[in-house]
Parts: structure tokens; C-alpha cells; sequence
């Protein structure tokens, strides 16, 4: 009975069974994972987000719900809601704030409670102020929260649960945020068909942008470009600040924020690097394309792009379940010093180079990151899994775990030419001698390669989620106006 | 020889020279305000703002910098900085945040202080660990800051300005909040010239929706066309979420926020309500425009619309300094309540109508609302000023005052049928009897029509900012696709 998401002709998203199934899954999850008695189980207690002023004005942001609280119930679009779940039963709650009638003169229609059931396919839903009292009438041991609980890429805990009467229950925060973190690792079919769209919207914006752009456009022109394409589309949004960055921009990782706001004028000869993602149903996609602003690779750029490409392709071909991440992220690196081995901008021995951990002056980030609700999703590292790897670079990877299926994790192997860290390096004696400086001087402008792609790991191996060109002729081609993706059975 | 900011070939903003101005501006103006003795008055310090990160995960949104802050220093674009200005002396002196050199490989070039000196035309930069030390060293007898200050639109306060060794400091929170939104109400020549471009910006992004709405078209991607056109100019962003209000939508004030995400699609003979704004260096513009989905008014919308657009003009005519704000409000009221009474839909004396407060059964909302580095900009409310009117709909008024030149307020008059509003009115003794209902009730799916414009009040009179088609027959035309502004000396 619950809704179907959907804005304008995007994707339906059936509410109400995407959540059913989450909380499913997650019922079995948490009795298996807390480690406690049935008897000390009682009901998850998550609270909604409450919108974004702009500091201390009544201008808000456009509202995004708290991920964990979007998972579970599926309000991904209205402000101060409570959700509750009972672990013994099964049954989902949901309290909504008591509006004033003036509120729909200012926002649109009031929800009454039967139709907020119906919309979010939840058990029975409740006004917020009757919280406590259906909470003490469930009689619960405890409630388990999520309070404290590290977000383990920002370092950030999670606030505590706040609501009127919480003072007389037992709150019990230990068991919760393991356990649901780990649930979103794995991705759902009903998760999987949304973040598919995000890609594929993503993807067809990025095709826009190869298209759209020309020598003399300004970075953000492209942005822009890209933005409409998406929203078109119905994603309203991007988790992040859409990267475009050329000539040596490329090189900078996170450019694109407001102290470098994708402002330079785009130039024949360079590469444009666009890391731009959308967002659906508050899921993310994440993607990376490089092209030449002027349609062509020049012969250097086709050099290190093919690198990063074949580091992008070998990776993907040997994800898949019970292969560590680390290792993957050691496979682009040697992928990628191996190519410039090759090309003559190192030189020594390849073992040595990976040992000198010579890959973090090139690609200074990791690998990648889980996906999902979150850009740089959770679960990367929970307690008892592997812990955060030592050594320059690799200890930027946001997850150290063995792939599972279910997993949607990026793959984007990145190739940079940094003067931040090439000149000490020139100078460092363990790195300084595999690398042929007078050649390397040459690309100190030249910007950097990345290819980022959303891949989901399967039973016995793993695929991309994205609908880009790679290779440098496809490349090529669509930005010289053949279609894409081309047509079925004709190769461009 | 600070820079000047710009976004590709948008508008140059000599920043050094703007802040300056506005700096010796609030000097004579705090001097002036604050009641202080000399002897009493030392260095005003303010602290910049710090990402916003979506909940405790490690993606933020786009940073914006806090207003005040902005306001006296011009730091835009970079996050952790405190500025600190000496009311003895107008020295002014910026201080940043000392950065690893690995942010260089994320986020891009770390400013050397000179470079920071020059790019923000400040007396003296520093690093915010040397704060304290700078700040004891001038030795004042207190610090002046905006502790708490409440905004008056949001009711929220500033919060405490922090940093190691305040607590060296006497901290004096009285004058500063006071006097420093009492010079944010009163534009400079400089902030006019960014406020201009924003209007025009904005201004040529609804001309384009005017030009590219079809019916079919989902209102999303009208607002996404709306944000293409704007950032393509420059803007990259806009204080608040558009409205993109299509049929009995427009009747919701707040219409296009996450819970109704400007989703519907759009039929030929509705009207499209599009309240839309830009932003530019920081600075709003907020503009609102309504026409006919397949380009052609139908005679009731005609009338709506034509009673709107007399009250948004004759309120224009009237504006000018020494005008209270409450009775431009009462003016527009009493100009649309006329023309619904010419029209058959009301019946009864006006005088009485006005009296009954029925202007706000049709315009639930204020007038106007200062406009500036926020939308709903600051100092409609101030200690001494004129207090929040009584009743219902002029209670809404974001100001009261008097009106000075140099003011940037908007205007935007409304007309709407809201049910929520209409039925109870129906059966209100003392507002029913004017009310035509069976003529009212074929208006209970209409909408409604708002005109914003943002108007600068000058020394003798007041002039609108906005360039955008107003009449019927303009917009009529436009939509057909004449082009606007109309080439000089030929009507269209
Ligand atoms: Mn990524
Ligand atoms: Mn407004």
C-alpha cells in the first residue's frame, strides 16, 4: 500500500517494500551480531534530521534526511520525524511533528496519520509528542541507539537520541551502530535498481558534458552543463561538489570547492578531470571521467591515461568475493609504475618501487570507497574487521575489508603530476632514484588522470554500474558526435 | 592591490575596496551607535564559518561564509578564519588557518600571509594560532563581539566567538550586533554593483524559463533550466531552494522544499508561479515572476494577475524615504482587495474589508523583506526601532520602519485562493460577509500569482533592480518569443 517514489518520469522507487526488506535483513542482522540475550532485546530508537539554516538566518538548505533514519524507514523527505523498531516483533513506528494549520498555508498539505502509514508502508505511525508514551507501552528493556557511533571516515560521532520523557528508559548504545552499519554495507536488490539509476543519470550527464564542452568554456560552465543534465533527470542533487578540473587543476584531488571554485577557462591541449556524482532518493552515485577539452588526446595524455585505464580495468577484473582491498589498491599501483617504467618516466626495479611505497606520489589517495546512502559510505572499518593499513597512500583507503558480494565499492585509480610532492621526492633518496627527472619536469603542469567507476561486487566477480566512455577511441568518437552508448551491434 | 573575485567573465568585485568602504563606514557608524565612551571601545573580533558536513558524515555542502564575517573582511571563500578590526585605529587584520602541506594536494594552493594580505586588502594577516598574541598586543580595553546577537527573522542568536586565550579578554556583546546589522541595512556603492549583477543574472534566468516552458514540462526541469541559465552567468548558487509553483501550488508560499520537490507536471492554461533568486560574491537576489504555462493568460488569471501587478506598482510609486513600511503593505492589500471587489469576487466597503484584516485571507505573507548577503536580510527589527505590527498577514512583516535611502527591500505582493484559508473565512461572520462564495469557489484550484521585485530606495523615490516582463501583454509576447529586453525604441 505504501507510495512510489519518483520525480517526473525517473525511476520509481516502491517505498515501502525497499524499507520492509532493509528491516528484514536487518532484524536477522542484529540478533545474530549484538551478542545479546533475547531477553535484554528491545526497540531501535533513530531520530530524523531537522534541516540545514545557513548559520544563524531563517534560510535553510535544501533538506537531506540523516542516512541511518532513511534506511530503515524511508522518509527521505520531510524534517523532525522519530522512527521506532521493535527488535521482538518486527513492527516499524513512525512520530511525526504535530503541525500547525498555518504550516500548510507555507508548505503544502499536512500528512494525516493514515496517509503517512500508507506513504511509508510502516506498521502505524504516531505524532512525535506520543512517543514516549507508545515507547512505554511497548515495554522494552532497552532501547538501542546509535549514540556515539564514529562514522569512521569523518571521525564524527553520531548525536545522541533527544526526545521528551527518554529519561525513563534504558538506553543501550553499544549494539546498534555495528550492526546497522553493517547491514548497509550490502546492498539490497530494491538499493541496488536506485543506486543504478543515480549511475546510469550520472553517466548520461557526464556524455553531456564530453559533448558539450569547447576550448574557451569555463569549468563551471560545464559544471553547469552537467547539473542540468542530471536534474533533468530528477536527481536534484550531488552529495558533493562537482570536481571539473583542467590543465593542472586535475592534479588538485578535492578541487572544486568554494576556495577553488571551478573558475579557470578551459584550453585546447589539456585534459578536463570531472568528478561529479547525482543523487537519487538520497542514494549516490560517484564518477570520474578525463577527456581532452579539445576532442584529442595529445601522445603524453594518451600515455597516462591508458596507465590509469589498465589499472582501472586490471582491478576490476580481479575484484571479486574474498580478495582483500588492499591488494587491489597494490594491483593499481603496480598497474600504473609499471606503465611509467614502460614509458620512461621511471626507471629501477618494480618491486622496489611498490616497497618505497613510490605509488602515493602518483595516486596520493586510495583506491575506493563504499557507496550508498552516503558518498563515502559506512562500514569501512568496524570493530574486529582489518585495520587501516600502514604506509603513504594506502592508508588513505576508507576500507581495508575482503570484498563480499553485495558490496558497492568505487574503483577510481588516479595518476597525478604534483609538484607538492614530486620536488621532494626528486630530493628523497629512497624515492629520488627511480624517478627520471628530466622527463618527469616535463609533466609538472600536465594535471592528472582519474577513473572512477561504481562497481558492485557479485557471487564470482564484479561490474561496473557505469555507462561511460573509457577507451581512448571511444573517447575520441563521442566527442566527436557519435552517439552513446552505440548502437547495438555497430562498434564505434 | 587586493583582487578583484569573479566567476569567468562575470562580474569583477574589487574586493579590497568594497570591504574598506564598508569598514569605515561601520567605524563612524559603531563610533556613532554604540554609547561607548572612547576610552571603552576596543577591537571588534568576528569568527568566520567552518563547512557545513552532511550530519557526521565526512561530505559537506558547498561553504558559504558567515554574513557578518563576509560583510566586514570580504573572505568569501575560505573556511576557519578569524578578522579582527580596531575600532582606535580602523586597522584591520585577518587571520587564517595554519595549514598541513598535505591540504595542498587536496584542496589546492595554501596562501602565503602576503599573498592572503594582498587578495583581501587588509592592513596586517596572521595565523589564527598567533590570534591571542596579535590581539594582546593591542592591548584593548575589550573585544567587541556579536555573542548572541538574535536574528530577527529566525529568532536564533550568533554564536559565542571561541579561540585559545580568550579568556585574557574582557568580551563586550552589547554594541557590536546593533550596530553592525544597522550598517548591513544601508547598501554601498560597491555591494549595489554585486546586488545589480545578481538581479540581472537572475532576472535573464526567468526570461529564459519564460521562453523554454512547455506544458509537459515537470516544474523541476523548468527549475533546472532556471539554475543552468544562472550558473552559466556566474552565480553558482542561490540562498534559498526555487519555487517552481504550477497550478494550486503557487497557492503554497514555500511551494518546491524536500517535501514538495517541485514535482508536478505542468498544463497548459495554469499559471507558473517561479520564485527564484541567484546569489553572487554572497550577495541575493530574489525574484518572482508568474505566467501562463502555455503562454497565453486566461481572463481570471488575467485579473489576478493584473491586481497584483497594480499593487506591486503603485507600492513602487509610493516608496520613498520617510514612507512606513506597514503602510505599503496596507497599500497593496487595499489595491488588490479593490480590484477583487471590481471583479465581483468581494462585496462590502473596502474601509471595513481592511479593517476586518481581510487582505490576509488572499496575502497570507508580508510585503517585503530586506534583501542582502541574506535573503531575508538583517535589521528589520532593531533595539528603538518600530516593533512587529499587530494583526493578521501585516504580523508577517520582516520590517516595520521607516524607509531610508540606500535601503534594498523587496516587493512582492500576492494573490491566492487557499482552501485552507477560504473555507474557514467562508463561515467567519466577521469575513464571510464580504466574500462572494459561489464566484470564490471557482478559484479554489487557481493558485495564485506573486510579483517580487528587489527595490532599491533612493533619495527621492525608489527603483527596481529587476529587468523582467511584467505586464500581460510583455509577457505574452516574450513567451511567444520576442526578445527581452526589447530592442531600444521598438515597442513590442
Ligand atoms: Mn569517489
Ligand atoms: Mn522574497
Amino acid at each position: 500500500m505504501a507510495d512510489v517514489y519518483r520525480l517526473g518520469g525517473s525511476l520509481g522507487v516502491p517505498r515501502g517494500e525497499l524499507h520492509h526488506d532493509i528491516r528484514t535483513r536487518f532484524l536477522h542482522r542484529f540478533r545474530q551480531l549484538s551478542g545479546l540475550p533475547l531477553e535484554d532485546m528491545g526497540v531501535v530508537v533513530l531520530q530524523g534530521g531537522s534541516g540545514f539554516p545557513l548559520y544563524n538566518s531563517d534560510n535553510e538548505m535544501l533538506f537531506r534526511q540523516e542516512a541511518y533514519f532513511q534506511y530503515l524507514f524511508g522518509v527521505n523527505d520531510l524534517e523532525g520525524w522519530y522512527g521506532a523498531f521493535d527488535i521482538r516483533t518486527g513492527r516499524a513506528f513512525l512520530f511525526m511533528p504535530r503541525l500547525p494549520a498555518s504550516y500548510a498555508v507555507w508548505m503544502g498539505h499536512i500528512l494525516r496519520l493514515e496517509e503517512a502509514k500508507a506513504k511509508y508502508g510502516v506498521d502505524e505511525v504516531r505524532y512525535v509528542d506520543e512517543l514516549s508514551a507508545v515507547l512505554a507501552e511497548l515495554a522494552p528493556p532497552c532501547l538501542h541507539t546509535l549514540d556515539g557511533g564514529i562514522n569512521s571516515d569523518s571521525g564524527l560521532p553520531m548525536p545522541a537520541v533527544s526526545f521528551d520523557g527518554i529519561e525513563q528508559f534504558t538506553v543501550e548504545a553499544q549494539s546498534l551502530h555495528p550492526a546497522l552499519t553493517e547491514c548497509r554495507v550490502f546492498k539490497t536488490p530494491g538499493e541496488l535498481a536506485v543506486m543504478q539509476y543515480a549511475c546510469s543519470v550520472a553517466s548520461a550527464a557526464h556524455v553531456a558534458v564530453m559533448q558539450g564542452v569547447k576550448p574557451g568554456m569555463f569549468e563551471f560552465q560545464a559544471e553547469s552543463l552537467y547539473l542540468h543534465n542530471m536534474y533533468s533527470q530528477g536527481c536534484r542533487g550531488s552529495h558533493y561538489t562537482p570536481i571539473f578540473a583542467s590543465g593542472s587543476n586535475a592534479a588538485i584531488l578535492h578541487y572544486g570547492h568554494a576556495g577553488a571554485p571551478n573558475g579557470r577557462q578551459m584550453q585546447a591541449g589539456e585534459l578536463l578531470l570531472v568528478d561529479a556524482g547525482a543523487e537519487y532518493y538520497r542514494y549516490a552515485a560517484d564518477i570520474t571521467t578525463t577527456f581532452p577539452v579539445g576532442g584529442t588526446f595529445t601522445p603524453d595524455q594518451a600515455l597516462i591515461y591508458k596507465a590509469v585505464l589498465a589499472a582501472s580495468r586490471a582491478v576490476i577484473a580481479a575484484m571479486k568475493p574474498g580478495v582483500r582491498w588492499p591488494d587491489m589498491h597494490l594491483l593499481a599501483e603496480r598497474t600504473i609504475l609499471a606503465a611509467l617504467q614502460a614509458a620512461g618516466l621511471l626507471a629501477g626495479d618494480l618491486e622496489a618501487m611498490l616497497e618505497a611505497r613510490l605509488g602515493a606520489v602518483f595516486m596520493p589517495h586510495g583506491l575506493g570507497h563504499f557507496l550508498g546512502l552516503d558518498t563515502h559510505d559506512v562500514g569501512g572499518y568496524q570493530p574486529g574487521g582489518p585495520e587501516r593499513p600502514q604506509g603513504a597512500g594506502i592508508s588513505r583507503l576508507r576500507t581495508a575489508r575482503v570484498l563480499e558480494a553485495g558490496m558497492v565499492i568505487t574503483v577510481e585509480p588516479g595518476c597525478y603530476f604534483t609538484r607538492v610532492l614530486l620536488e621532494p621526492a626528486f630530493v628523497d633518496p629512497l624515492l629520488g632514484r627511480f624517478l627520471v627527472e628530466e622527463r618527469l619536469r616535463q609533466f609538472l603542469d600536465f594535471g592528472g588522470v582519474r577513473i572512477e567507476d561504481d562497481v558492485l561486487v557479485t557471487a564470482d566477480g564484479a561490474q561496473t554500474m557505469c555507462d561511460v566512455p573509457r577507451t581512448v577511441e571511444d573517447l575520441e568518437a563521442v566527442m566527436g558526435g557519435a552517439p552513446w552508448p552505440p548502437p547495438k551491434g555497430v562498434p564505434i
